[in-house]
């Protein structure tokens, strides 16, 4: 039968199955199936499509789902669902801790270690021996599937060190855990970002790291597979907002979806592009006495796009790594360096090429090299100081990438282009 | 004493530190620090430092600290010297069999799962008692930083399963290996990708996955920490890609080395932008007979350029995610409706504000909104076609994004724009 086929298949594996067939397939699928598994294969699923199941069980069939979850998953889970549903739920949850867990971490920001950890860890005393330490270690790892570390607390639950696996196997069953814990334990404030506990548990390659309160007091942990998760959606979010993608979206959305997602920063490029138009209106007299630089324009702009977007790209993933070092004027003074090389090698290209092809003036060929100059540093200083001045007001710099700069550096570019043509030329 | 204090530092810590202080200083200091300490703070370091700290190492002292390095780091390490020095340190190391096993893994790619996976394991027999499995661990358990998983292997070291910490833990001491492990076990090929391991050990939440040959030996297996880096090296590299960024560099590299990032693709750019250049001149009856048009250009290449970035960035991690289904040609209708309807939505607006703003003919003002239509599909086309194009023939497809669909989009997208508006309005 379907069940016992089903029966040694991972969760992924069954959340793949699940998004391959129809939602009334699945809905059905889910109720048949034994909740440990169907309830971690929903976790995997897009949260829309996730939804769209949910929505054909009853509040006491998603409790026996949650029922199964660990608390992180769980919290998750329900803080998906609208309010009134959320409390049926809660109430049809048989295990009243397990209930009480979730109520409890409902009320950290999704993106701090309280809504990353879970409740779910192994906790010793100080005080007890290795043996008894086991003994207890095996009804409380009854509910943790990974163990990782076993923590030690003291009598009022205040975390001082922590006990691996390891050691665990390899000490006297007498000693007591008092004299084999490690007292140097990582840990991470409930409050801290979800960036930081990233953070430490790459810098110091941990599995898991434990969550406690202001007062030291162990409340949870969190484990690296949901870092993993996290860190490639952050690279995912910072790669679509550089591509001015506003939502989360996949290839295989619905067109309205991914209209949604696209079409903003689009008009926002017709607005930058609207505003070029009228520059370029303003300085009409060109038409007549220098038509020639008017072919220029693509390679003004291209240039402005290509360095801002270069520029807040090093801003920006310097920021995230947290490599940054100095203060901003030292780095804008960098940058402009860095934009009068590359400014002034482009520049000679384009001389020599507008000169020698496009029969422009030496004049013209001036005006367009130092125009290119001063853009290529202008659109520098922009794509520098725009994501550190964000970051600094507390606004995730990632949004000032792509077509922010590039839209921007469009307008300020072909301003400049033509107010020094207009300056050298005198037109 | 220094020594003292930087005794209970740990390697990442003082990683940090060596990052701070001058190169013969961080020279000094990895002298005179135990190569326990300080093998691992230079698997931190970036790998330019590195080497100028290592220049000033003789073999033997390279040596000492690569006896302490598990296998995996001692290879990044090894395989960064030139060959000479390679066999100096070689023969210079101690172990013999950590010789030998580096010497092995050096012929693995870098980026597979041979060139990512550690020697350093737990592995016994499946005829062994519970306790004299434990007894056995213990030795083996000194040389390997964290345990995860015990492998199972049967007397040809063929993997045959897996037993956790906590079941071993938990487990009766006289019973059978063979009776508790765990038969399904998740591995990987020595061959598989770096990308395939990732996408796993991801899946199915794992900390450590067993590498094994053709013939199901078991080699090595790679833990979640250096996946964690290679899943943000990736990203990184992705991003740069994107942004026209052609090497690893940071905000605080030398000029130079930023300049041989950065310049090359604004010179793609600026040809690009010198063809847009000749692409105007070849049309130039407009000059004299539809000014107003020229007025539009940026407009016209700020959309060609978003919406081909936006296409190619869906794609991309489309392709990263494993999540892009159906074939190409579904794929290129469906980005040609939307296109369609961002395309119409962008082409209304235009045709209002020009022709009652920039005083465009209702003739003029309707090429320009055709020509946005096509213009928008035909850059949609492009950003969705050559990512999947490149990634069929084995090329990063992420190559594929930022300068180098802006720059095809710039041309193709003027030209285009010129030759509707030759079509409609016949000059
Ligand atoms: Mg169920
Ligand atoms: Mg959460
Ligand atoms: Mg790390
Ligand atoms: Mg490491
Ligand atoms: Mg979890
Ligand atoms: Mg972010
Ligand atoms: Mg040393
Ligand atoms: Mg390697
Ligand atoms: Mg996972
Ligand atoms: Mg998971
Ligand atoms: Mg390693
Ligand atoms: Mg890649
Ligand atoms: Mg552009």
């Amino acid at each position: 039968s379907i069940l016992e086929l089903l029966d040694e298949v991972h969760h992924a594996d069954i959340a793949e199955i699940l998004d391959e067939i129809t939602t009334e397939e699945a809905t059905y699928l889910v109720k048949l199936l034994d909740s440990e598994t169907t309830s971690e294969a929903l976790m995997e699923l897009d949260e829309d499509y996730r939804e769209e199941i949910l929505d054909n069980l009853s509040p006491q069939e998603i409790a026996d789902e949650l029922n199964e979850l660990d608390t992180d998953d769980a919290v998750d889970f329900l803080s998906e669902l609208d309010e009134d549903i959320q409390r049926q739920v809660i109430d049809a949850i048989d295990d009243a801790q397990h209930a009480q867990d979730i109520i409890e971490m409902l009320r950290y920001d999704e993106d701090s270690a309280g809504g990353l950890m879970a409740k779910e860890l192994v906790r010793v005393r100080e005080t007890w021996t290795v043996a008894g330490c086991v003994r207890k270690m095996r009804a409380q790892a009854q509910n943790v599937t990974r163990v990782h570390s076993v923590y030690v607390v003291d009598k009022n639950d205040h975390l001082i060190g922590r006990l691996s696996l390891k050691d665990l196997l390899t000490a006297d069953a007498k000693s007591k855990i008092s004299d084999i814990y490690i007292p140097n334990v990582d840990s991470v404030n409930v409050h801290d970002t979800a960036e930081d506990v990233a953070r430490i548990m790459q810098k110091y390659d941990l599995e898991a790291v434990p969550v406690v309160n202001d007062s030291g007091v162990l409340l949870g942990r969190v484990t690296v597979d949901d870092i993993l998760d996290f860190i490639r959606d952050e690279a995912d979010e910072d790669y679509r907002m550089a591509a001015g993608i506003s939502q989360v979206v996949e290839a295989d959305d619905s067109l309205l979806k991914l209209t949604r997602a696209r079409l903003p920063w689009l008009m926002i490029g017709m607005f930058g592009g609207l505003s070029a138009a009228s520059i370029i209106t303003g300085f009409n007299s060109i038409f007549e006495t220098f038509p020639k630089l008017l072919v220029f324009v693509p390679l003004i702009q291209a240039t402005a796009g290509n360095v801002g977007v270069q520029s807040s790209a090093i801003v920006v993933q310097g920021l995230a790594n947290d490599s940054l070092k100095g203060n901003i004027v030292s780095r804008l003074l960098k940058e402009c360096a860095l934009a009068l090389i590359n400014g002034v090698s482009i520049a000679t290209v384009v001389l020599i090429i507008s000169h020698f092809f496009f029969g422009t003036t030496y004049l013209e060929s001036i005006s367009i090299g130092i125009a290119i100059i001063a853009v290529i540093i202008l659109a520098a200083l922009i794509g520098t100081f725009i994501p550190i001045i964000l970051d600094k007001k507390g606004i995730d710099p990632a949004v000032a990438t792509g077509p922010f700069i590039t839209t921007s550096n469009d307008v300020f570019g072909i301003l400049t282009y033509f107010l020094i043509a207009k300056l050298i030329l005198g037109f």
